[in-house]
């Protein structure tokens, strides 16, 4: 089946000209459109961007016009952040001026009233008849790592999103490059695209853009709400089988109903029902702020597993005890390690005996702890009865960071097999350097033990998810 | 009742002068007997240190002995760190020097092999007949913040250990000062502990210890098995109705039990009637390392709320559903704003209409957006509806740091309410920053919004149990 809204949306992300209309007045919490141009240009987007605003002649030093109409050039894309009465009239304009992609920033409407509300129905209808697609309203709009396209109006306030495979859509601003912290924690992002109030596009016409945009591996999705069920599970069927989707549902907006569901308990059982239906249709559940961000790198950066069989170094037994209980909550196996594994540990040291294999009574008695540790991750890896590793490490005990990272970059990896790090140890900076050098080399590395654990549960999950639809698909043909 | 055990736990953590038996040499990865007085060193403990080697003259400048019988003065507790065989004749000759108190720190016991089974049981055997104590073995022992006695053989690597009223006991010496960041996240500690093989004392005796001791308001204990269900349980109903107990219990370490429990899923109904019995003894039940770490911070800042309904202030929609969410999740009722409340609400902003009140629409607009914040939550407080409050807020959005801060010092608190904080925002460093000024202030901040609203929860839970022991209490007098 082809992708019907495919040119619809990449505009909104491919954009080569983007007008940008609303308040151009400099200073720290003003104009809006001021604060898109400057993101755009600390960025480094290098398209054409047009100020729009009657009353200005120029900002961040480029030509302002007074409408769209006035630009000489194409514009793919208009961000409009202007009062909610006005808007539809500027989409009247962008339809005249040939722009087919308009995202409405500003709040104000469905959320906010009864006449906001009336106003976004009014705004929906134009948009149809004058076949424009709307983002929005309500809205941070979207952001691409490729063309450092971004229309966000708040201060992002640094430069460094690092560029890569997993593209994560939303439907709070919140979820944006200006609250979360990209650039220190380095998440790997292709794509972003704040929902806002779904009047037009939403998740279910970003999971098929996505399916096809080639910069993106993962696909990481937040809802509140679903307008149209039917179709969202369509669109999860339709790419579920070639990209992980993360799906992060959180409650309904509408304040009454969410009170209401508070008081009477039924949202908890609300939500079950959700994530069934998910799962069904092949999306990864998650069920936290951290594990939305976070789980998706396990798909970005490593292979998917070939079955649930869990193998762990430690250089300690208790934190070894904790992560057998994550691994079983998370629906993995403890892999029983083979008789040859179990010879190449003897053959390191007679301590390393089991899995977990904890380093810890090892390393004190070696003089060379890293080729221990080295040659015992790549036994776990050589062997035919694990399917996935998690590396537990400390960060400055057993020689410098650079020595530890070194022996986990020298590891020799036979067989393509996921594996996830998780860093502990007494000093945050050294253990969120140790993580960037990790991710750097391709392994994730977690914020917390249970979730480099959780991660390997949701992609064996996933994993057997696609195995059935293309046996499924087997069958068929 | 009164504790028979007291005064055998004491010097344990009391002592004013301390013998370190085992190897005194120096260097990185040598002599654990040298680290143990490195540490004792750096942190600034100022009893008397007996270094105990017959081959060395000193260690660290202090005058070694032979043997503990040659020390003139009394010793309060000896830390043996010798190999397994030689352990029993030095707790013979610690007896003779009138030693009540012995920590074996060695490794090699019964958590090693059968040999080293034998062997402990014949220390215990031995230790009885001599009346002396023993905490271990297999462990890195205790940590007093107050008179900064540590007899942990790890290199510790700083001295920022924060004195504070929360005891952690823990089973495994990953959970100790030289694996945790202690300094970066300023947990307030009173005393810490390592039962290891707990062949003598065990966390019944660490409870009935810590009940009494002045210091401790708080007390988090792991515990991986447990040897006498019973006296445990005893323990716990004994210390929870003066004392919160946050218990982390994590699977047994026999592998065997632990690959048979993997493989048939039964770990998990075993860990349920675990959590149950610990419940019914009124212990606080976590789940993760993060928890057992952060949970006990509400308890040791905050008072008991009066009942479980949460009011949260947010600067974004999108968080406020997701902590409300977590809060139901928790047990927690979404407080019903009373008339009053939103009536001055209403005055500072007419978008300020609910719980979570979501100041983010508002912010824009006024003049004075920390007044406007400040007030709020002061409303919130004030609420006779309201018995606990979450405050998101963002690391650097709304004025600087300081600013926020300073916003959150002035909120004028009536009524003594629990108050939680969780602070997003794009720089890791401004976040871990503002955390630790607001617990400066008594704030506890979390790393997680969930943990943030779910502390809420188990406190609630906690308040409840002592509500119903008081009550039954008055019922039989």
């Amino acid at each position: 089946m082809k992708h019907p809204n495919r040119s619809d949306l990449a505009p909104f992300f491919e954009a080569q000209s983007v007008a940008l209309i609303g308040s151009l007045r400099e200073g720290e919490g003003e104009g809006e459109a001021y604060w898109v141009i400057h993101n755009m240009l600390q960025l480094g987007y290098r398209g054409a961007i047009y100020p729009v605003n009657p009353s200005y002649t120029q900002a961040h030093g480029i030509k302002a016009y007074p409408s769209v109409l006035e630009v000489e050039g194409p514009i793919d894309l208009a961000m409009i952040i202007t009062p909610p009465v006005t808007v539809a009239a500027i989409v009247e304009q962008c339809a005249r001026k040939g722009i087919r992609a308009v995202i409405v920033g500003t709040e104000g409407f469905a959320e906010a009233s009864e006449d906001g509300a009336r106003l976004q129905r009014e705004l929906v209808g134009l948009a149809r008849t004058l076949g424009v697609r709307l983002l929005g309203p309500n809205t941070i709009g979207t952001l691409n790592t490729r063309t450092n396209l971004t229309t966000n109006q708040y201060l992002i306030g640094y430069n460094g999103i690092k560029s890569g495979n997993i593209a994560y859509g939303s439907q709070t601003g919140f979820i944006g490059a200006q609250g979360q912290p990209l650039e220190d924690r380095a998440y790997p992002v292709s794509k972003m695209c704040d929902f806002g109030n779904k009047c037009d596009l939403d998740e279910a016409d970003l999971l098929d853009y996505l399916r096809d945009d080639p910069d993106t591996d993962v696909i990481a999705i937040h809802l509140e709400g679903v307008n149209e069920g039917q179709r969202l599970m369509q669109a999860l069927r339709r790419t579920t089988p070639d990209k992980p989707v993360v799906v992060f549902k959180t409650a309904r907006t509408e304040p009454g109903a969410r009170a209401s569901a508070s008081h009477t308990g039924s949202l908890a059982g609300k939500e079950e029902v959700y994530d069934s239906a998910f799962r069904q249709c092949g999306a990864v559940v998650v069920h936290t702020l951290q594990e939305y961000w976070d789980v998706p790198k396990i798909f970005a950066y490593q292979p998917l597993p070939r079955g649930n069989r869990l193998a762990m170094t430690t250089p300690t037994g208790g934190v070894g005890v904790m992560a057998t209980d994550a691994a079983v909550r998370a629906g993995l196996t403890i892999a029983q390690l083979s008789d040859s594994t179990l010879e190449k540990l003897a053959r390191l040291s007679d301590k390393l005996n089991k899995n977990p294999v904890d380093l810890g009574p090892t390393m004190v008695l070696t003089d060379q702890p890293l080729a221990v540790y080295q040659n015992s991750i790549t036994a776990l890896l050589e062997d035919e009865g694990v399917d996935c590793v998690t590396l537990i490490l400390y960060a400055g005990a057993i020689g410098s960071i650079d020595e530890t990272v070194g022996m986990v970059a020298g590891v020799r990896q036979r067989r393509s097999k996921p594996v996830t790090v998780w860093v502990y140890g007494t000093s945050m900076s050294m253990r969120e350097e140790m993580a960037r050098r990790f991710e750097g080399m391709g392994l994730p590395t977690y914020v917390d033990l249970e979730t480099a654990v959780k991660a390997h549960g949701l992609a064996a999950q996933y994993a057997r998810y696609r195995e059935e639809v293309s046996r499924m698909a087997g069958t068929e043909s």
